[in-house]
Order: structure tokens, then sequence, then C-alpha cells
């Protein structure tokens, strides 16, 4: 069974040695491992490894853990263990646009994406059709107009407990057009992906294809990235853009955002799913898978 | 000899017709033909067509010109005529790096580029050597050290004079590091290209590669856009974008940048020498050459 | 009511002033207007026109019919008249994946196919339950296994008579893995669009993935085409290519060439269905919509 | 200083450990680490290490090369060393052309390539003044005209004699027009990089943009690849592509063609300069610099 972990520690001599020396005294084979050493001398790996022959039970996953944590201790770094047999449980939080939803059923479906979706969440209706067609759970959280602040509340309130009786690993903003409070943005940080209509940090906010379109811009773009709760200044892990021309209307921007948007996604969701990602100073090292 | 027209008018019933009723009574053959009705109600046309046959010299010019002027007064339209025996005299404008230049005087050479050269003007000695290697008149201008705004208007009114004394249609900033005062800008302002190292309007000013790096973007650009009076702000002409990683450090981007922003450049500059791009609400309409 | 006319005829004097006339006569306001043309001396317009204001009826249109047809007879013009009020339907071929299928029906129920799709069409059952959640009826001719030419023969004929029956204008191989005979290619070649998952003419037949991985590309492609009796052979309307690397595996291309496929098939069905494409030579013409 | 290290061998447990543990044991710091298991079973892998701290002199790179030597009789691996201190001597050969050459010396002089370009070898005159421009000795080989193959054999010596004095480690041929023999190729396939202007292995052979024309593809590409004896067949480095419409001529092709010959030519020259690139079956492996 393959285990992945990921370290982060101050780029010192020795390290590399030291976990490969590690696994291979725990008759680990590493599948794959990848490195980078950043400008300010930080030093990140994953290493895919397979323990099946040798160690079986979680007691041996003990006796790693503690092997791992002392090297750690050594060179002052931070680690992750992740294991293949715990699939992540993704909740997926739409509203009324279906293409990012039909796009991750779709590839969730054909093998593309490593996770279970329990649950789809939404403040509108509208996509409960395309929830069943795919024979997900639906759940409707709906925003009583003119409720106010407090409304807001109480519907964050809802979407909250559901995470939790759900056992969320990951939520994935399809397309949400709701902000949440700086609060449940900060408690779900490192943890929620948002896909953004543009190419970040260009047109943040709301209407980005309309501000392209007055800015005259000749590429419109993706960016998918961790959801802070600052508003669309979160660590970037993937973005794209495609190229327009004068003879596009906003609308035209619009459909071919839509191609765009499901694809950024889609990669940023796979990314992670891999756990091929690591943050720091807000922005990301993104491993290949 | 071919000549091209754009105009541009509120967009009405007939306007092609009679333009074409016109040019065909005037026995001039349409080589091509490109419009566009902007979603504001505005018709822009770009006619490339041949006087060749019929009617000769400049007093037929005189006729064609009053032809399209009465039709222009019926439908409220502005036009312009490029004449292709007029070919266009430009200027760049250089600091210290090469890439944008060598690249437009090596397409320029390949015939790419129809235009004239008669200069290359910098601030800086360095690049006399790549002007002499293609034959290319190169003037130094140098902001004195610590001259101030004095010594900053001194050269600007010294680069103004050899403007007007070479009779330079085009301005070219190919990586110039200087910024010009209101006043010059709003002068030139539709006739000089800027190249800026960033997908504007994200990273505005100064070191957009190290902003880059900082936001951790995963694409960098290049826009090519006129120069306005309002810093990088002018009407966009061409952008493209690359792809980086987080393993691109600063001097990466610049690198890959230098390759973005020649070819950005390149393209908007044979486009406006095609007589091919308009104006408009700050944006421009760019037909194909 | 708008209406568009493709036109194709030596290039000649004159031929765009009087189609321009013609259809001011008429009372049409011409809303685009596009023109190519070819370095073979051949000359290809597209013309979208208005002619609600003034002509109503059937019989309006013969008028127009019958103008356009003098202008064409007296510039040995090919031309066709496009109706919108006249929607194209479109029949679906697919066998087992659904990617592509998928693709379309979402674009359609988001209004950027324009378009009826009466019938999907597959050798196999197994995306008659795609179909059904999007209402679509689904018809499953299998080719009973062992039959041999005949068995093949008879299900064409199924086919044939389906297609017959529904009135279909165009046909989409999204994915279709039969060949079909010269004969039926020849019948449909006009109006029936694959496609193809390498970029041709590289890798054409079977198993392109396998080839790239073999040759070892650096790029893989998607190419939508007509398809005519000689295999991958037909004029290409669309193509495009994504970046793959040594850590690439051909399941990995598999996966990443279904992006690309659907993008391809969509932009080029889009294209069709808005009567932007003639061909010629065996290549196309792609005006813009 | 730093070494770097190729490795090649079947894929087994332990290999990681042990030479992270022989570079670790001899005092050296791993400072960059890639490896890649191909579908087939083979393992890659490239380390960059320092050993300046430790050891110094000739003396202990044959210490570290004897233990290298050890672990890869343990591991049936191919190995290669390569010094930082040993710059390559790159031989440009061009025949009329100069967008590839003037690119490779431009980008030479800012630092991008880490080599020394002691020749530029030519059979035409054209492009001396470039490589004067840029203080790069130009010798002229021409092929005597009607001299047949007797004079291509004799042209092919002089050029053999030339590599040979002047020591080259590496052969670009940039745009060079001519086809070396079998056995030139074969004693140089290791080291001699091709830029093809299509993409491969579509168009292989002559005149790819007319065929590509011919065609009516909607992207044309490029491709570098090492040349060995069989034409345009050698393992590929890397690639890429550029849209193209019904609009673009050949001559358009040839332009637009031309940036994208310098950009692929530049890509594989440098992954070749970083000793990034490991040939197996016909195929590349290209390592991250």
């Amino acid at each position: 069974m393959a285990r992945k972990t990921m370290v982060k520690c101050p780029d010192r001599k020795g390290v590399i040695a030291a976990l490969a020396q590690l696994l291979y005294g725990l008759g680990c084979n590493i599948l794959a491992s990848e490195q980078f050493t950043a400008a300010e001398g930080v030093y990140f790996q994953r290493i895919r490894f397979d323990l099946s022959d040798i160690v079986v039970g979680t007691a041996n996953v003990s006796v790693l853990e503690r092997a791992v944590s002392e090297v750690a201790d050594r060179f002052g770094m931070e680690w992750k263990l992740f294991y293949d047999n715990k699939v992540k449980r993704v909740a997926i939080l739409v509203s009324r646009m279906d293409h990012c939803l039909y796009d991750i059923l779709i590839r969730h479906r054909a093998g593309e994406l490593r996770c279970e979706i329990p649950i789809i969440i939404s403040n509108h209706p509208d996509l409960e059709g395309v929830a069943a067609s795919f024979g997900v759970p639906f759940r409707c959280l709906p925003l009583a107009k003119g409720s106010g602040p407090e409304g807001k509340a109480a519907q964050e309130a809802q979407v909250e407990a559901l995470l939790q009786e759900m056992d969320i690993d990951l939520l994935v903003l399809a397309r949400y057009m709701q902000i949440f409070s700086e609060d449940f943005c900060s408690r779900h940080a490192k943890h929620t992906i948002n896909i953004h209509h543009s190419f970040l940090p260009a047109f943040e906010g709301a209407k980005p294809y309309h501000r392209a379109y007055e800015r005259g811009v000749k590429v419109i773009g993706a960016t998918a990235h961790y959801a802070t709760s600052e508003l669309d200044a979160g660590p970037i892990i993937e973005q794209d853009v495609t190229r327009i021309s004068h003879r596009d209307s906003v609308q035209d921007m619009i459909r071919k955002g839509r191609d765009l948007e499901r694809l950024v996604l889609a990669r940023a969701l796979r990314a992670v799913l891999s756990d091929c990602v690591m943050v720091y100073d807000n922005r990301t090292v993104v491993f290949e898978a």
C-alpha cells in the first residue's frame, strides 16, 4: 500500500539521505520523490513510497511515524504523512451554474479524481437534478430573502454543521457565489479550493469578465486558489488563460471562460487530492502527481 | 497601388453598401474588408483596395478623399485613408536591455515589418553596437546624474526635437525604462507603443516579475499597449502569457519573460504598421492584417 | 430575422459591391461580412444580414434567392443561403466513451450550440443513461457479434434509415469507434464531423495515443474534421494540442486527451452550426461566428 | 563546485537510498534530485550535488567515481558524471537563414546558455556578418556546385576535421539545410541537435510548411530532436506549436514558424547544456534544469 510524506524544513545537508535511509531501513520502496529548494532557503520534499511488503497494520504505521518524527526533530522539519487507503471526502458547493459541477462529477466517474463526494451543497435548488443523475446527495441550504446578516450567519452555520456531520476533508467552491464569514474562511482555509474567473491578481472581486471587457484585455483567465479570509487573495494552485479579441462580448467571455474555469479547477483539485500541493508564504509548491 | 481606409461610425443600415459602391464606382478593387460592430452600437470597418488600374496621381487621390468624405458626412463617419506608398518612420527607444531591440531589427531586416527605422534613441550608450551592426543610426541622450526634474525635462526636450527632426510617425518603447511627462505622453499617445512585462492590469508599474513571484502566480505575461499619460493604462493591443511553476525564481521569470516581451511587441508593432488597429473607449479593435 | 449567405467564386473586381448593393436594394441590413481570397485566386465571402423590417414570408425569400442567383451567374459564383429560422437537426453517434457526449449535451443545454438533437445513436447501450438525463432519445443499434461484413452492412443500413427518418442535417461522430462504408461516407461527407485523437496528419488510424507514446512526442493533439471516405484525411475544421512530458504514460495521454477532444469537437461543431465553414481543395475556410 | 550524475537502471528497491547515502558519506550536499520510472520498468535519476566543502582536486573525483561505479554494479546501473567546470563546446551549423543563429547568439551573450561557441560553420557565406557582430569565428565550407556525391563527401570531411580540431562536444543544426551521411550521423547521433520545422512525426522531410498548407492544418509546429541517421526520426527533445487559420499562406507559416523554431531550439539546447536530457528507446527523459 502506497504512502506519501511531505516535508518542509530549512535547506540543510543530509536531509535527502536521512529520509531515503530511513525508508530503506524500514523496508519501504520509494516510488517517487520530488524536491524543491525555494529561493528563501526552504526545502520541500514529497516522497511516495510503498510499505506493503514488510510492515502491516497500524502498529507499523506508528513505527514509521515515530521514525519520521525523529528525523524531523533533527532537521527542524515539518512533515505530514498521507495514507492512500484514506480517501478524501469532498463537499462541492455550488450556486446555479452547472459547468464546474458537471465537470467534477464526470471526471470523478471516469476515475480521474481519487475521492469520495458524499454531498453537494447549494444555496439554490437548481442543480439538484445534476446531482441526482450522478447519484450524489444534494442539500439545498438557501439564504432566506431579506434575512440580512443574521440569515447569512444561520445559513453558514447550517453549512458548517453539514460539513461536520459528513466528515468532510476538502471543500470545493465550484462557482459558489456566496462569500463566507472571515471566521468560516479561517477555519477552512487549508482545505477549501475556490475557482475565480480571472487571472488573479487582475480583477479580484465581482464581475471580472465585465471588467476585463472594459479594460480591453486580449486574454481572459481563471485561477484556482485556496480560499482564505481575504477575498481572492489566497495561495494560487493553478491558472490558465485563453485568447480573446475585440469581437468577444462579455457574453462570449463568459462562454469561453466556462471552459477555462472547469479545466483549471479540475487540475487544481487533482493536484490537491494527490497530496501534491504545499503552501508557504501565501504561495504554493505543486509537485507533479 | 494598395490603399486602406478605416472608418468608424454609428451602426446604420447601408454603410457597407455605400462604401463598396463608392469604391467600385471609382474603379477600385476591394482586396480585403473587415468589419466589426461593437456591443455599444459602434461600427468599424477596414477596407484595403487597389486603385492602380484606373486613377493615377494625387489629383485622383483627392477625388477619392472627397468621395469618402461625402459618404462619411451622410453616415456620421470618422475615417482615415492610409497610403501604402507612405511607409511609416519608426523611432525605437531603448535603455540597456537588447532583446526587444534585436528582435525588431531582425524582423525588419527579414521583411516582417513594413517601416523605416531612421533612429534608435537611448538614455544609455550600451546598445550602440547593436544598432551599428544593423546600420541604424543611434543617438544617446543620457539623463545627467542628479540633474533632477530639470535634467529630465531637458532630456525629454532633446528626444522631442529629435523625433521632429526625423519626421517620426511611430514611437516604440522597446523596454525604455524612463517615464515621459504627461505632456509628452498626451502629445504622442496615438502613436507610441510600449511593452509592459506583465499581463495588465495585473502588476502595473515597477518590478512586475518580482511582484508576480511574491503573489505566486502560475502564469506570467506581457502586454503591448499604446502609452498614454496614465502609466500602463493605455489601450491594449496585444497580450500573451507563459506558464511558470514554483520552481521559477524571479530570474527565471525575467528570462522567460524576455521571449514573451519580444513576441508580443512584435505582433503589436506589425498590426500597427499594417494599419490594423483602431482605438475606442480605451480599447482596441485589431483587424487581421 | 437573420439570414446568411456564403459565396465562392473566382476573385474578380466588383463582387463585394454587387452583393452589398443587392442586399441594400432589397432593404436588408448587413450585420456582418467576412471575406477571404485564397492564394489560388478563389474568393470566399460570408454575409449575415437581416431582412426582418422589409420583406416577410417565403415569397420574398424567393425574390432574394432570384436576385442572388442573378449576381451569381454574372460572377461565376457558387452560393448558398442559410436561414436562421431553420435550426439544424443533429444526430450524435457514440460508442462507449461519454466525455464528448456529455460535453455537447451540456453546451447545448447552456445555449452554446444552436441546433436540435433529436437522436443519439450508439452501437453499445452504455450511454443510454446519459442521454436520458438530458431527455434526448437514444437508440442502440448494435453490431451482432461475429456477424461479419453482412452484419456491419445491416447495422449501417439501420443507421441510415434512422437518419432519414429523423431528417438529420448533421452527423457528429463523438468518439464513435466504427468505420462506415465508403458509400455511407461519400453520401454524408459534407455533413459529418469526426473527432480524431491526434494532431492529424500525425497518427492517422487506430491507437494514436499509443503511437504518440512510442514516438516520444512532447505534444498531443486532437483534430475535428469532415469525415470522408478516406480515413482521417478529410478537411480539418479545428485542431489543438496540449503539452506532455516523459512522465505521461499512455493512460495519462488518454486522460489529458479527453479534455482536448471535447474542446476541439465543440469548437468545430459551433462553427459548423453557425454556417461559418466552407470547404475547398480538402481544406476549410472557417469564418468567425 | 557542482557536479551532476545521471543514472539509468532497472527499477529496484533501495536505489535512491544507496545513491543518497553514498553522496552523503562523501560529504556531498545534494542540491537537486529528480527521478522517473518509465512504464517499461526503467528507472532514471538525475542528481545535482556540491562537493566543494570537502573533497578537492581530481584525486577525489576518482574516489567519487569509484564509489558510484560500485553502487552502479550492484544495481545494474548505467551512469554518467557531469562536471560543471567543464563547459561544453558547441558548434553551430547554419545555411542562409539567420533567425535561429541570432537567437542562440543573443541568448548566449545574455547568459542563458552555459557553453562556449568556438565556431559557426556554414555551407554559405551569408551569415559571416552575424557571426562577426558577436565575435564568433565563422568558417564557410561550401559545396562545390555540381561536384556530386564526391563533393559532398569532401565537404563533410572538412566539417568533421573542423569539429575534431575545435574539440566540439555538441553540434547544433540551426536550420542547416544539408543532410549528412549515415556514417557522420551515427558518429554524432548522441550530441547533435536539429530543429525541424513541423510537429513531427507530421511532415517529415522537405518543405513541411508547404505540405502543412496543402493538408489544411490549423496548427503548425517545430521539433528539436537528436539527429540520427534516419531523417527526422531521432529522439524528440522539445516541441511546440502555434495556431494558424485559413488566412495564413505558406509565406505566413514560414514567418510564424521562425518564432517557433528559435524558441523550440533554444529550449532544447538549454536542456541539453544543463545535462537534463536522457535517451531511451528513441524517446527522451527531459528533467527540469
